[in-house]
C-alpha cells in the first residue's frame, strides 16, 4: 500500500499543495506515495488547483494500524487524521511549533522557521536535484503566497521570497498578481446575500447611549461589494441601529472600506478620512483595537 | 547569554561530540552558542577529546526560564536538562524516535534515520559550506564510529559511512583503527579487580542439577583480560560453583572469549570449539539466547 501524505484537517492552501508537491518529490525519489487530504478543498486552494490543472488530493477520513504516513504542514495529533496514533509516521515536514507527537521508531523530521511548508519542500527539491515541473511549481508558489499573505505576514522569511522568486519563473506567472487573483477568488462573497455579509461577523455596542452595530468581512473581492453599495445601504439603513458600520477589510492593502448608517462627520472624525460611503480607512483592520475605540471617541 | 547546546543525560560519545561540533558550526554561522553536557564524560569520549585535543563541554545541572537551547542527540524531556519545560528550544538535531516535546513557538528540527547525530551535523556543515577543522572532524568521526559500532550496528546507513569517509581524511586518521583503540580505552577493565570483573554482570543457573554461574563483560581490551587468565582461573576455581563461565565479549569481533571452571568437553560440546581456557566462541554474544541454552544442552 502507498505511503499516505497529508496536511492538517480543515486544509488550507499549504496543506493541499504541500501534500501534492511532496507526493511528486517522493515519487521522483522512488517512493510509492499518495497525496491525501483530511477535508474539503477551500476556494483559495481550488483556484490554485484549477489554474495549474492539478487534481485535488484524495479525501481520507482517517488512518489505521499498518498505514505508513508522511505528515506535511502539521505535527499534532489533534490536527491530524483520526487513528494517527496507530499508524506509522515515517516523516514530518512542517513550519509550526512542535506538537507533542511520540513515535516508536526513528523517523525523518524537517521543521524550519519559515513562512510555509512549501518553502521547505522547495529546498528539498533543490537538495535532491529534482526538477520541479511547471504545475507543481505553481502550487508551491500559491501556498507560499497564501501562507505569507504576499509577504505581509510577520512569519515571512528571505527563504520564502527566494523560493517564490525561483518558482514563479518555472510556473510562468507573476507571483504577486497571481496571488491577488487567488485571494480575490478565495475570499469572494458572491455566494452570500447582502444580509448574510453584514451579519457574517457582527457585534453590537453601546456607545455614549447610541446602539451601534459593527460588521466586518475580510475579502479581496472589494469591487463586488462596492458595486452593490446602494443595496448594502438599503439594508443597513433599514435596521434599528442608531449607527451601523460594515467594514470590508482588505488584508493586503491593510485597511477597510466603510459602508455605514450614520453621520459622515462621525466617520470623518473617527478615521481621519473624508466621510463618504465606501471610503477607505487606511490601516484600519481591527474591530477591537480600532473600529470600536475610534467610533466611541468620535461619538463623544 | 549564549544559547546552550547539549546532548542527553549520562552522555555518550555522540552527545559530547555533537554538542561540540554543533557549537563550532553555529559559531561559524554567527550565533552566540556554548556547548554543554548534562553528566560526566565517559572514558570513550574522554579518549576522543584527548586524542584530538578538545576540552570537554561545560557541565550544567539544568536550565531555566529565559534560557535558549539547542538539543542534540535526544528529543525527550526525560533524557534532557532539568527545567527544559521552562526554557526555549530553538532547535533539535537528532536521530532517535520522536519523544513528545511540545513548544510554544515554531523551531528548527532536523531528525534523520541515520546512525549518529554527527552524520546529520556533517551534512549541515556541507550544506552551509562551512569547512570542518581537523579536531572537530576527529570528534565527529569518533561519534559516528561509536554509535554505529564500526558499522556493525543495524542502524548504520550509507550516509554514516560517507560522512566518516570524508571526516577521516580531514582528521588524518584511519577511522577503523582509531575506533578500535577508542573502544579499547573506553571498555578498559584496568581499574577493576579480578573479582569485580567476574561479578560485574553475573547470574546463577541450575542446569541438570548443576549449580552454574555465568558472568559476562563487554570489552575490547581483551588482551589485558587474557594476560591475567591464570589469576582469573585461580579466583574462578575457588568458587563453590559446579561450573562457572566468564564470557569476555568482543562486540566488534562478535564473539566471546571463555574462561571457565568446568570440563573442556562441555565447553567443546556447547560452543563447537576446541575446549580450552581463553577459547574464542565465534558468534556467541548473548547469555540468554546462547550461553545458557548451549551449556544446558551440553550438560545433559
Amino acid at each position: 500500500m502507498s505511503i499516505l501524505i497529508f496536511g492538517h484537517k480543515n486544509p488550507d492552501t499549504d496543506s493541499i499543495c504541500s501534500s501534492l508537491a511532496c507526493e511528486y518529490l517522493k515519487k521522483q525519489m522512488g517512493m510509492d506515495v499518495k497525496a491525501c487530504r483530511l477535508g474539503e478543498v477551500r476556494k483559495e486552494a481550488e483556484y490554485a488547483l484549477n489554474y495549474f490543472g492539478v487534481e485535488a488530493p484524495e479525501f481520507i477520513d482517517g488512518v489505521k494500524e499498518g498505514d505508513e504516513v508522511i505528515l506535511v504542514d502539521h505535527n499534532e495529533y489533534g490536527q491530524s487524521a483520526d487513528g494517527l496514533e496507530d499508524a506509522t509516521i515515517l516523516e514530518m515536514i512542517d513550519h509550526h511549533k512542535l506538537g507533542g507527537i511520540k513515535t516508536d521508531a526513528p523517523l525523518n523530521v524537517r521543521m524550519q522557521t519559515v513562512g510555509c511548508t512549501n518553502t521547505i519542500l522547495y529546498q528539498m527539491f533543490k537538495e535532491n536535484k529534482i526538477e520541479i515541473p511547471k504545475n507543481i511549481a505553481g502550487l508551491m508558489l500559491s501556498a507560499i503566497m497564501s501562507d505569507t499573505l504576499i509577504y505581509k505576514s510577520p512569519t515571512t522569511t528571505e527563504a520564502d521570497k527566494e523560493a517564490v522568486s525561483a518558482l514563479e519563473k518555472i510556473a510562468g506567472v507573476n507571483a504577486e498578481e497571481y496571488a491577488l487573483e487567488m485571494f480575490k477568488y478565495g475570499t469572494s462573497l458572491d455566494e452570500y446575500s447582502i444580509e448574510e455579509i453584514v451579519n457574517m461577523d457582527f457585534k453590537e455596542f453601546d456607545m455614549e447611549g447610541n446602539k451601534v452595530g459593527i460588521g466586518q468581512v475580510f475579502t479581496l473581492d472589494i469591487d463586488s461589494v462596492l458595486d452593490k453599495k446602494d443595496d448594502f445601504l438599503d439594508y443597513i439603513n433599514s435596521t434599528a441601529y442608531d449607527m451601523l458600520v460594515l467594514a470590508v477589510t482588505d488584508i493586503i492593502k491593510e485597511g477597510s472600506y466603510l459602508i455605514y448608517k450614520g453621520e459622515d462627520d462621525v466617520i470623518s472624525d473617527a478615521f481621519d478620512v473624508n466621510g463618504e460611503q465606501g471610503v477607505f480607512a487606511d490601516g484600519v483592520v481591527s474591530r477591537k483595537k480600532q473600529l470600536v475605540p475610534n467610533l466611541t471617541s468620535a461619538l463623544k
